[in-house]
């Protein structure tokens, strides 16, 4: 390595941090559109809330406590306090209300969109930013607002293009799990515990639950965690709850009712009962589910919890299946705002992970096409760069994208330079078509199809594929025509 | 304080920062929209870079270097090198057009839009996160690229609602200053300090620019800023460049020229002329205007340098004129991908302030109206929530943004409910009206306007004046005419 290669800069990515391209862009852009018209439709309203909060306002209510002092960016101010990166849009939100509870109407219905940071360690497909999209109802103790997070839900992925039966809006609720807690006799201390093993079913699948209830489990790597250390029985009684689903919603309730007879379950039970009417009365018993495996992994939910789960199988490039599993979940938790207020603040909401849900319909090919470039006026002769501008405005006042090449390439650079671009056409004017006041127009989709296709450079320089030359004034007309051919 | 009140959590937002609500959100993102597609008309793509980057890749070319350690929020990762939030949308894009060289079209248009940091200390209308929207083309050499940005610019200001001779686009070169300072002996190390000087024109005017040249100025505060240093010839010169400006382009150029004989800036000359002759020549010398006055305070411009500025007044509630003065600038900043590349890497760019913009666009009374609320149907009988929720979807499947009262208060509570949401409508359907097969709709717009006029309650009460009470049938026909009557 040389000393100025030593003393050069290096240009990396953050680690964990990824570059967006304009496809992908576009895409999450149609999705977000999507989305705020379908929470706007339910009667939520934006609101939007600074990156960095006061650490404290935050709190800790990250999905990992095995790590309390990580998952967090933060950096002290001048004034000591310490700031951090909203690691969610929930408890920036429990701050607004909090901040601002006698000024905001009740319920307070609202949808938050943007990335959140995780300090976590990257690894493959794990990002330190990542994008959200929550709607949340604060102030309405009624469970109405349970279901109705669920519904809208439902409403939400199917004009995102995901169809019925592909998906399931699964909602269980807490205090049937803590009610079947206190029949296990499982501490205080162990409930986390218990609670992040449930979490895992899906991933680790039944033994390994089990495990991790009981004395602990070692991962493929070799790592041990630590379990909740339940005796068979307690781990029975809690495995018999994640599995308590039947086939009808009715035949559930009925489960669960015996679990938690005589606990504080049956208050959870009751709350189950009356969303599962509401959804059957509202039409959507076939999408939104009572399955008591849905526990996530958030400590501070209080009441019902819930979870959007893609169904449907893809095959990755190795052929294999994937399942992107859940794209979104939430819960009721009464208790975030009352940390501020010192009484009780019921509060119920959704969060989309946009990220994610953008891979499963990129995978059902509904994540939109490659955007297509601008056409490009090629730069045939430096002095004539005037008239080559108002070309690109002739076209821009016709809503058509347009540009001049602005390096200082020839023309085979330039032609590359707009086959980069996606662009849909060319445009070229040289001295002989500028004298006779026309201005030959190439269509590179076309162009590159027939390229494929004729193989001897004669012929193909003799028929010019795709390539017209028109009058001056046919420029607008020309291009619109080849661009409407194209789609 | 009790306690309990000691015990308690603050909720406060954190300092030099805000929450925005649905019309400001609502302003933003149709000003975000026009802008988008103004460039993407201009043939830039999007790009999205994330929000932390290695702070060595950003390095620090903040306005403001007297305070070299301040500026910018960092953080040490776990392997020990140090991140930084982003403090602008420039410092990022160089970073990536350096690191994906190979890969990406050379000129490489983009765009970029999304909030940046500052880590200063907050004061009235001074905040740490804004909103920045970005286009830069990198890989052109040519000053083309730098007459196009100012062009765009231009259609972009007017694309947004401002009017020709409301605004100016002007126009430097920072070789002329820097010929300028050669004729005035201005040293390597006084050079930045001139530069800062110059660009307080507009806020200190000629007499305190000259301090700033000279020995130093007091502020009004009693705060000392040193000065540069210079002697009063040379003081005069850079005055005299500063105030260059002549009726036409031509005659600034001839002032120009006399100014920098036989310096470096000659060539800046040169490349303000072929600017002043593109802009000419495409029809926009009217807006695109060449002004020496115009230095802009970073240090990593190499060339022409711009200004968009709103030249008209408007009276702040106080009746005291305002002016907005700068909503964007930019310039060519050929040295900084080379930084990690070591060869030349030519770049021009603008960059709009997004918030100081809207807020301008507020005052002109163009940044959008007050967003309406969802239709609010009063829950009269629990029971019947489901018959609610169905009139609801029912709404919303005429695209009719619309909810049901989530909370547990009486009817008089939910109507101010619906007021506060800013409803237009709200639903009713007591038992006598559902045994009828019947709904009453009130337009909630001309209530208000009515009950302004109509003082005696009886009247109020007998007239209900925009209350209907009609067939269920007629529920979305009924609610869309008295929403469409409103408009």
């Amino acid at each position: 390595m040389s000393s100025s290669d030593n003393n050069r800069l290096k240009a990396r990515l953050a680690r964990g941090f990824a570059d967006r391209g304009p496809t992908e862009l576009a895409a999450t852009r149609a999705m977000v559109e999507t989305i705020r018209e379908t929470y706007e439709l339910w009667g939520f309203e934006a609101l939007e809330t600074p990156f960095i909060e006061y650490t404290d306002a935050l709190g800790k209510f990250l999905p990992d406590l095995d790590r309390p002092n990580e998952g967090v960016f933060s950096f002290q101010d001048d004034d000591e306090q310490w700031l951090s990166l909203r690691y969610d849009l929930t408890a920036p939100l429990a701050r607004y209300a909090a901040e601002n509870w006698d000024r905001i109407p009740k319920p307070f219905r609202t949808y938050r969109f943007g990335p959140v940071f995780r300090n976590e360690k990257p690894g493959p497909g794990r990002f330190r930013q990542f994008l959200q999209f929550d709607a949340d109802t604060v102030g309405a103790a009624s469970v109405v607002a349970d279901a109705e997070m669920c519904m809208m839900a439902a409403d939400t992925l199917e004009k995102l293009g995901i169809q019925r039966g592909q998906y399931a809006v699964k909602i269980n609720n807490r205090k049937v799990l803590d009610g079947v807690m206190e029949s296990a006799g499982v501490s205080e201390k162990q409930k986390l515990t218990v609670l992040r093993a449930i979490d895992k079913l899906d991933r680790l699948g039944e033994e390994g639950v089990k495990l991790l209830l009981g004395k602990g489990r070692k991962d493929e790597s070799g790592d041990f965690t630590k379990g909740a250390g339940l005796d068979d029985k307690a781990s029975e009684t809690i495995l018999a709850f994640v599995g308590a689903k039947a086939k009808t919603a009715k035949d559930t309730l009925t489960n669960l009712k015996k679990l938690v007879g005589g606990t504080g379950g049956e208050a959870g039970v009751a709350e189950l009962t009356e969303i599962a009417d509401v959804i059957e009365r509202a039409g959507y018993a076939d999408r939104v589910i009572i399955d008591p495996s849905v526990v996530r992994g958030l400590e501070y939910y209080t009441g019902p919890v819930y979870e959007a789960e893609l169904t449907f199988e893809v095959k990755d490039e190795k052929g294999q299946p994937i399942r992107f599993g859940s794209v979104g979940g939430g819960g009721r938790y009464d208790g975030l705002i009352a940390r501020f207020r010192g009484e009780a603040a019921p509060a119920t909401g959704f969060s989309i992970g946009v990220s994610r849900l953008q891979a499963a319909l990129a995978a059902l090919g509904k994540a939109g096409n490659e955007t297509p470039g601008p056409v490009v006026i090629l730069v045939m002769d430096k002095d004539r760069t005037a008239d080559y501008l108002a070309m690109a405005k002739t076209l821009r006042d016709a809503k058509i994208p347009a540009e001049i090449y602005m390096g200082s390439s020839g023309m085979n650079a330039q032609m590359k330079y707009a086959d980069r671009r996606r662009s849909p056409v060319a445009v070229i004017q040289g001295s002989n078509e500028k004298d006779a006041g026309e201005v030959t127009i190439k269509d590179l989709v076309l162009g590159k199809e027939m390229s494929k296709k004729i193989e001897d450079r004669a012929a193909w320089t003799e028929e010019r594929p795709g390539q017209v030359t028109v009058k001056e004034e046919k420029l607008v007309e020309t291009v619109r025509a080849m661009i409407a051919r194209q789609k």
